[in-house]
């Protein structure tokens, strides 16, 4: 059996240059900083790494570069959700040739399908994938996967390894573990809601993978540490203050768009994102820009953080791409 | 200024008599019975009391019976939502002549107001107000008080000492004790959702208002105990053992028949609620009062439940009652 | 058998007086303005009526001073929805002693019951009620009633002669008059969204309970006429207007306080409602005022709307009763 | 000018062969069946299409084969909605070069986005794209595109000429001809809602596009014309009729399995869908279609529904094709 799948995993922002294609000099680089930083393992191709607004193709390339970058430091839990079963199993089978730890495999979406039929997904590809699944449940953007459903699935696929759960709803989580962990001890269970990681811990996950470690990874990671070896008052204050940023990341622009802002205001060159901003869009996101600058100064969480003039350099310049690709 | 309310506050069920009125002497009974198992505090005419099927005057009943039966043992934090402002200030004054601790006020329901009228209703209310008052809090039933509306009433109003949040979300719990604590350090934070106790205290909450809390009061106030001191192995093993009975009690029928049957189950004769049910609900709470004998007897939280003849009789008795009121 | 209960039934506003009671005189002379000005019927305590900001006692005046006012002249429809089943039948009880037409019961509210419950509430009530009962059905406020169970109380309770539906979803309205018309040809469909009156008119209700009816009662009353003599051009060019202003008072404030506001543009003094305004929605308010008296104006919907200056000095009327009412 | 977009457009299903690919000549016969009964105009890639489910080269393909049969007999709307703006625009470019009438995006989906997001998605591709465009609005699958932004587009955007709405609300659809008409009269708005096509067509709508006009193309043909000419017992009838055929197909299975299975009645021979179905999932699709067929019959609405072994026949065939493709 392969070691449980534990600790912080990074769903990364995809770098974009000027045309609005993978930056991958940037993305190497990006990959480095964050295992620099101490997270666990990466995440490509989640909610965060926009996998739906990458082609097929692309969200191949997103892997490989990474895989190879990662070189095997940590590992890699790569998005493998494709428009069928037929082309997540052929993901399955590729990623599986790039020696990822397991691929991640989000809910059907767009439809909103029941328990039977979120079954009935899984469990074709489980049964047809060369390589360790996690099921990823997001409600507020697919299907749910309801815990009589994570049950069934644990029970009858061994190659459904974890789940990670973005819905934030603790006592969900402790019915998950308490339905599957008896037969399924090796069973991980992330949370992808950082707001609650501290608690989520202390009741029984194994770990995160969530946004935030992608922008203040060493932040994330010093949360974790703290939480497991019982330092429980320095995690609570450190868990109030992930989620003062957390929330403004989050509810201040279309997700991902203050995350883009903020790993761009940690020197992480990102370009502009592919869902296009209207010109309020823009005004409220340099407003975004400069309050997460100030909040990141001000926690002391950006030493790398770029001097106020250096903000305005890249200001313009990221105006300059929007322009050129017709923002405005 | 007054002590702040911390602890467990529960939110009593009304036992009623073989006409549907109030039965005293249970109601007395139960009262001791509770305050004798280790409760902190009494919360009647909550959501779990079933204010609403209640006369004005059945209400205000209640209170009296209670106050004058706990004789300053315990803080009562007495339920006061009226029709309207003007009939829920006169029922703060007359709690207020009662002695009880505080009044709580659900924010408005049937119709859902937006955060300005929210603002206004608890304003009018806390400034006529002479007596301490707890805001509730309870999205699926009533009105959401958001955060800035919470912060806002704090700030404004020193009459309002503590919310009731029965969201069971973590990260909005976090979110009030960000905004409100900094200048109203005597504030108190409930959750009432039992489900998340523990992880809901460590975060920073004063206490509970928690329906499990009527059935199983030695155990919910242990969890309370355990969470405090530190002992985190056996407060998370006592919350999972406690969210199994919670599941049960709220999931398995209308609310809160489910805890109305397990209260019978303790000894407390409740007789039937004022909602009535139909022949399949009767028969599928019939199913979970068996279930849950099963299920106290197996946690050994219920010395107390009469034998399984005891348990026959009783179901006839109710079934006899049911049939007078024309249930069936 | 009696009549079937067809046409526009008005859900009233109740004028309230300076110190927020009952303005009797008031009332009186809205229950002669509407009739005349051709409803079919009257309908207090609906939720237009906000039923649930009134005591007991004070529902069952409102019901007493109109039915007494309107003589027989058109027929009422009296909401009775009270704490519980008994409290209600008590209420059915009153209102057939007055000699109206029906009751109509909302469905349990605060709490959410399954479709089980709705119909056990509902069967009680009718099994042991004088009077007619008409369902109402409003999923925004109170448990949605789902089809299967109308069909199946339309089946089992002779007593239960109409369904009230505000929910504004046509397909379901069809879905009703599918499952219930074949047997009981003497049921009536009644919508309580005005903004699809003409369709749902069309595809075979009986009539609508319509808060604009409150307010242009001459003009809900000419759309049903053109609708049902087939004047589809004229009609619809009438359900577009009415949609107009419909919108105008329901969405720009805390229902029903733009219905309130339009009713005073029209003449009847309404004094302010029970529900505090804060300074901001007072604000909201007197720029809807105005807004609406455009409307009313260009409409020519208003022959009576008084003159500007009229106007200022009820506003002024009505920011001194709301001091005095210590609402800023 | 264009001439308007008018009629009754069918979202079609696309026939799979039992390797699970596009079956090109069943695709070609179920073009020609659809055009010879009636339908005015085809829309392949819509929610009925699953485009979703197919590559971004299959969704190509689809609209080649389907234009290349449909030779100009009827206009065609192709769904274009691809992985972000530049793939979406060369859809566009593709289609036009294909002489489609127009093609038929879908807001952002997965992500919510706000208004102003959905603006400025929609912003972008029609400033870009060399052919008409329709907006696809199915807020239960994708981010709602509110009445002010489809104003502002119609307003900007020459290119957009239509917009689909699925949602089913009448008034909303009100809403939206009341702010678009006035400005550009040349607007089509589309309901995707049959079961409320009647009363939608009665309001001013110019049409629909009807996944039950791809299984009954000659009865939603008639409910069109019947309506337009004003013989409104008859359509209101036909209304009746179709609205259950609609509940039975949409709400017994997973979208659109209760389509595919009805159209199969039809002598289309659609193959089994992509969207894996448990065991459980293919029963209740079993009993589905003998439903189907009963209906289908009573109504008279399948001359060419084939006979009892005929059907048994063709079940015995797809459990063969799924158990080839190894779902169960």
């Amino acid at each position: 059996m392969s070691k449980p799948i534990e600790g912080i995993f990074t769903p990364n922002i995809v770098p974009l240059d000027a045309n609005g294609d993978i930056h991958e000099p940037e993305l190497r680089k990006y990959v480095d900083w964050l295992i620099d930083r101490g997270v666990h393992g990466l995440y490509p191709n989640g909610s965060t790494g926009e996998f739906v607004r990458f082609t097929a193709e692309e969200r191949k390339r997103i892997v490989e570069i990474m895989a190879d970058q990662a070189a095997g430091r940590v590992p890699i839990l790569a998005g493998a959700a494709e428009a069928n079963t037929r082309e997540t199993i052929h993901a399955c089978e590729h990623y599986y040739r790039l020696n990822v730890r397991a691929v991640a495999i989000v809910a059907p979406f767009y439809y909103k399908q029941t328990p039977e039929g979120v079954y009935a997904y899984f469990k074709e590809i489980a049964d047809n994938s060369p390589i360790d699944i996690t099921l990823y449940n997001i409600p507020m953007f697919a299907s749910p996967i309801d815990v009589p459903t994570v049950q069934r699935l644990a029970d009858e696929c061994p190659r459904i390894v974890a789940i990670k759960d973005s819905s934030g709803d603790l006592p969900h989580m402790m019915r998950m573990i308490s339905a599957v962990r008896p037969n399924r001890p090796d069973f991980s269970f992330l949370t992808g809601w950082e707001a609650a990681l501290m608690p989520m811990l202390l009741i029984g996950c194994n770990g995160g993978t969530n946004a935030t470690s992608g922008i203040v990874p060493e932040v994330t990671r010093r949360l974790y540490d703290l939480t497991l070896s019982g330092e429980l008052e320095e995690a609570r204050k450190l868990q109030y203050r992930l989620l003062r940023l957390f929330d403004a990341m989050l509810y201040s622009a279309e997700f991902p768009e203050g995350f883009r802002a903020a790993l761009n205001l940690r020197g992480i060159r990102t370009g502009a994102g592919r869902q296009p901003q209207s010109p309020l869009q823009q005004q409220d996101l340099g407003k975004l820009k400069d309050q997460l600058y100030g909040l990141l100064r001000e926690e002391g969480w950006a030493d790398d953080v770029p001097e106020e003039d250096e903000i305005a350099r890249i200001v313009i310049q990221v105006l300059a791409d929007l322009q050129r690709r017709g923002a405005f």
